[in-house]
């Protein structure tokens, strides 16, 4: 099945309005000066890893076969040319051929102003309560059926973490229907679906009906749920509001205006643990998660399943001082978006970085009952990718 | 349901072979001194935050129900004594009352003594080549039926991570069996379970007859699996033997004689990409990742699923240098466990740690079958502490 001198980039295509002006050798790399002035060094061990010919890369999986440890310690490219497509050929001193395109070099350049530009900010839109004039609202039947309305869904979950979806048939596993578009549920230990409704003998105050406050699902978990999917079969009890809250927005106030506290939280690890008699989960982390540029990138919050704070004494007066400072900006209503969910309406939202929260309902005044499960975040990711090459 | 002055607790015993000789006031902590004479401080507001009472604490799902926001700005304790059971009976200004048992106070202190006892040192046990002749073995059936020999199994792969199973049945789906009775299965995008044999269109290089250098298993995701359990149904192909590296042992042999490549492979993201037409996870993430107190915590490594390295152009000879030592130590036979699995046996190891290779088989000389899925490392945590309730 393998083509001999046929190349296997990958599953994607890689445009560019550039071209390779020039490629000059030198000690350890090859120096690529792009029409636009831009000027990329590679080097020889990039590129002998990345080659994509047959023999290193299996024609089938697109996996890499070769192993850049065999690669000879004193390689070096013998010869470097633009072909007639304009791409970029290269003679290794061991005998070996590569062929790069310029698409494919150029996206993944590694000088300093490729890198800023491949690096440079996001699409996240973060809100406050104003969020609800904006709340992104999507039909169940275009999500389902077309496309274009998924992706723009997925977009939208991506970039504002909360969604609403409407006409959402209210049959018992409605919510596993529309999970599925984006890939496979993420099981937890209250099922692959789980039913909130109040509970006789509750094991999670979820399933009471007293106020839940702002919180995450499953903070227990080294991954707390990347999506959470909320689909309303009934609600004919009085009370039971959702409330939501940008965990971001938060973050970003407390960076603003308290950052001693925000550092606190991005750095001293809290206890979360489940109480339960047949489960045990502890998580110890930080309640605001950073990535490797300092940004946000998660929260982790739910009072009600922490174990006890386990800092330094000296340390303790200032991780309360925080934590109570976070707690009483998760309750100001000016990052609050309050709504009471409808038979039919389902909340879709990114559980690592909204909070959410339900008023108490009254059991007694009628029958409430939701739906959910969740999708991680890693599928959503993939799912728009995948959606993107042939949109 | 609610029985007044009631405390919970946990659903754990807290037994202590001390107890509190005096508790004094300062004025923001209650100062206990010990019977073996260490002296534990409590910070009124840690101390309030953990008040087990039925109106703190919801008495059915054992979760707080109070929140620290609530607590007045100005709550002192204004007495402290210890009660005829032992236990510290806590008034506070605002008229709440809190009561403490000595093993419970004694087990989430957090003077420097007693954090450096509960945080020092792991139950972790690191092999090389001789981790063949001390292969922790158990047998399916005792593992199947008896919560002792299961909790001696779950212990093995928490600690050396690696183990074998035997008498596993041949039918397919046996794996599952075993698995839950951990917990449920991760699913991931090759199933729920997912079969190991050569195919005609493989979608991964697994599914190939190939060679398949040490890795681990979907280091595309932001979770890797923890654990990943091997059932062979079938192995009648020549070759095919399995092999596992301790990542562990590599990273510590990198720290102890390569530092500066330890440094690298710690800090530098690598890029890890699956190849696929119909998934596109990616994930951005050190080679081995270290925890809170500077300890080797994971390791994360496929060298057929990576993209192209995305470093500074200063610092990617360094980084290549780093990971080219680390694909010879993988290599190394020194740290190479090698055995060929027989129809009715199970490898199950810990994912995140221990690299596993194939060596190639040929497809034409017998049928070779194995059946996989993972767990992940939450609930193999979750599942040891609850066995722990009752042995």
């Amino acid at each position: 099945m393998q083509v001999a001198g046929s190349m296997v980039e990958d599953w994607r295509a890689f445009a560019t309005s550039v071209s390779i002006a020039d490629a000059t050798l030198s000690d350890d790399a090859i120096v690529v000066q792009w029409s636009d002035a831009r000027s990329s060094p590679y080097h020889f061990v990039w590129l002998r890893d990345n080659c994509a010919c047959n023999q290193c890369v299996h024609a089938l999986t697109r996996e890499q076969v070769f192993e850049i440890a065999d690669m000879p310690d004193d390689l070096v490219a013998i010869d470097v040319s633009i072909d007639d497509t304009g791409a970029m050929q290269v003679q290794w001193s061991d005998g070996h051929r590569s062929v790069y395109t310029p698409g494919w070099l150029r996206a993944h350049a590694y000088d300093d102003a490729s890198r800023a530009e491949r690096h440079g900010g996001n699409t996240r839109k973060i809100w406050d309560a104003s969020g609800g004039s904006t709340l992104a609202v999507f039909d169940w039947r275009d999500v389902m059926r077309d496309e274009r309305a998924l992706h723009a869904w997925l977009v939208a979950l991506r970039d504002t973490g909360l969604t609403l979806v409407h006409g959402v048939p209210t049959q018992p596993g409605s919510v596993a229907d529309i999970a599925l578009r984006i890939s496979f549920i993420r099981e937890s230990n209250f099922g692959v679906l789980f039913d909130v409704k109040s509970k006789a003998v509750p094991d999670s105050n979820a399933y009471t009906s007293i106020n839940l406050p702002p919180h995450t699902d499953l903070p227990t978990r080294e991954l707390q749920p990347g999506l959470q999917f909320l689909h309303c079969l009934v609600n004919d009890a009085p009370g039971g509001d959702n409330v939501f809250v940008d965990g971001f927005a938060l973050a970003d106030a407390l960076r603003t205006h308290w950052p001693d506290d925000f550092a606190t939280l991005t750095s001293v690890p809290f206890e979360f643990w489940n109480k339960s008699a047949s489960s045990d989960y502890r998580c110890s982390a930080p309640v605001i998660a950073l990535d490797g540029r300092g940004e946000v990138s998660e929260v982790r919050h739910a009072n009600f399943l922490r174990g006890p704070i386990d800092a330094t004494a000296q340390t303790m007066p200032a991780v309360y001082r925080a934590y109570r400072r976070f707690l009483g900006l998760a309750r100001d209503a000016r990052f609050h978006v309050q709504r009471r969910l409808a038979a039919g309406e389902m909340w879709a939202f990114d559980n690592r970085r909204i909070l959410h929260a339900r008023t108490a309902f009254d059991p007694r005044g009628g029958a409430r009952h939701l739906q959910g499960c969740y999708v991680d975040r890693d599928e959503l990711l993939s799912r728009i990718r995948i959606l993107e090459r042939s949109l």
